[in-house]
């Protein structure tokens, strides 16, 4: 007979097949065990689909669930949201006890989803692979713990730290690198650039993933450069949303494509910047420069962590990348190499 | 029956026991072999010992040597040296057949001592594994086909480029890159710094091995700032000797400890630094920093090839590390975390 850490396990596994698709859902899994067999897993698959007790419940008779224990890596919920309670669900189902991994840091969650439970008198174990349950969204997890955005700083950049040719669209890195950072923006819910790199690079931004909801393509635009740049791929290009951010009023009046927005910045503030993008509920942000944008988001503590693709070249004299405003260690680092290029990731905040 | 290839694997394998211990001279192993059976190996052990085919001929009787095969990673010596000719001992101890690795890139011997062995009725088979061979000795060889010495760029840096704080020795990477680093030295036959190094970081330069011949502590003064720091350990430490280039002729005039020698520079150009140490023999030198020496060299094209140390961590504004004059690729690009570090090996120059 296998262990509680043994079926957790199992949750979490069905939790990661979700991949990026739950957006800003928590990825979920869970495990339904009976007398030491287990019956079936589920986990939440895309963002509005079935919650992972619902994924797994659905699957059995009333008979299998009567008196059966449910693992769950996230505090079920309690409220309706796109989906009914799922602790209602539970206690209908005949369930007898219920583990619980990660409580959700959602204040709409948080201990009330296990107290309904209780109350309903069925036993329940929690933090139960917690750590394991929590790295399923990190993002998520931060976002309601502290009402900001997890923002990822990226850079790619030469040995001798620079990032273009001055005022060139320059390629740094090689096609492994360019492939693994359209992979990891499909993880984001925004990615950020500053209204310098969006009219130089005229990028799409977009990501390798077929996403029902790809990242917001948000530029930092506070004197509304981008006015005299409005033939930029990011305004006519409609495989994502594009954001401006922008204290230039005459941006407000412009007419835009649909799938353009613009937000009006009360300051310059990068912070100002973080908490617009929050307010619309933007869990994540990749980050991907100019420099200008990644030292205001350093100085101002915004960071989470930092991956910094490093090209084994030197570039001569050109646009240079961030320089701290103080001395900042990073965390947890991963070194690895892609293609011909290095991939160091840190952290700066704990999680 | 082995492959006259396995048995050169063997030479190579003996060759590269030496470790540093040969200086100036090449590492060279060598394997002997008679009716399908390895009867001994040799390498050339340390600077001023037996060059390699009379460590592996010492070993054997006349009667095991008559009608055999030798087998030697670099061209038999013909010249008298520190040793008598290999060439004239192979004849004589009744070898007949010589399968050579490398030709010697060193002009005194270059195709004469296979010419020697041939002339003496010996079968003589060239360039087996000669790639293998050649990467014994890539200092010796670029030394010898150029007349300069060899460069390797080492930096070591944080995410944004700095080296240290300003004016301030600042430990950049841990200690596992650090003793790295130590034990790098130790392949190189000078260290070489700038004055502004010297004077912030107060170096002693020095290796984790204890070798006969430590790598010279050179320092480029043009000035001679040096003067006024005569209390640096690079003056005082006997452990190695300290070299200092310089423009100023009243360091020419001062009373200096043994281990020092003050060499003058006709000009400020970094070739004539090179060029100095090339003439005093130097093959092989480990490029420090700080940043402006870096340039100088780079720009130069005097750099054979680049070791990255990159800390992941943010300094701040600060001193920063070298930008090269134009856009460099580097080649045969090695990635390795080394502690939290990561250390990025690349080429500039093929060998």
């Amino acid at each position: 007979m296998a262990s509680d850490e043994e079926y957790m396990r199992l949750a979490l596994a069905a939790a990661r097949k979700a991949g990026n698709a739950t957006w800003r859902n928590p990825r979920v899994g869970s495990c339904l065990v009976k007398d030491g067999k287990v019956l079936a897993t589920g986990f939440h698959q895309h963002y509005g689909g079935f919650h992972a007790e619902r994924d797994t419940i659905s699957k059995l008779t009333p008979e299998q669930l009567s008196n059966s224990t449910i693992y769950v890596t996230l505090e079920p919920c309690c409220h309706y949201g796109k989906q009914p309670p799922c602790t209602q669900l539970i206690i209908d189902s005949g369930i007898k006890r219920v583990v619980v991994g990660e409580t959700d840091p959602h204040s709409l969650v948080t201990g009330k989803g296990i107290a309904a439970l209780r109350q309903a008198g069925l036993e329940v174990s929690t933090g139960l692979l917690a750590k394991e349950a929590s790295q399923l969204n990190e993002h998520y997890n931060y976002f309601y713990q502290t009402g900001l955005s997890y923002v990822t700083l990226k850079q790619a950049m030469t040995l001798d730290h620079m990032l273009a040719k001055k005022g060139v669209r320059t390629a740094i890195t090689g096609a492994e690198a360019w492939t693994r950072v359209h992979q990891e923006r499909a993880g984001y819910q925004a990615v950020l650039i500053g209204s310098e790199t969006a009219i130089i690079d005229d990028p799409l931004l977009l990501t390798s993933e077929d996403l029902v909801h790809p990242p917001v393509r948000v530029v930092l635009d506070r004197r509304g450069r981008l006015l005299e740049h409005l033939d930029l791929r990011l305004f006519s290009d409609k495989r994502a949303e594009t954001w401006i951010l922008t204290e230039n009023p005459a941006f407000l009046e412009q007419d835009m494509p649909k799938q353009v927005k613009i937000f009006a910045l009360s300051d310059g503030k990068i912070s100002t910047s973080i908490k617009i993008l929050a307010d619309q509920g933007v869990q994540s942000v990749y980050a991907e420069g100019g420099a200008h944008l990644q030292e205001s988001l350093l100085a101002a503590g915004l960071v989470n962590d930092v991956i910094s693709y490093v090209a084994p070249r030197f570039l001569g004299r050109g646009t240079e990348a961030a320089v701290a405003a103080e001395a900042l260690d990073l965390k947890d680092v991963q070194t690895e190499q892609v293609g011909d290029d290095v991939r160091i990731y840190g952290r700066i905040k704990d999680v």
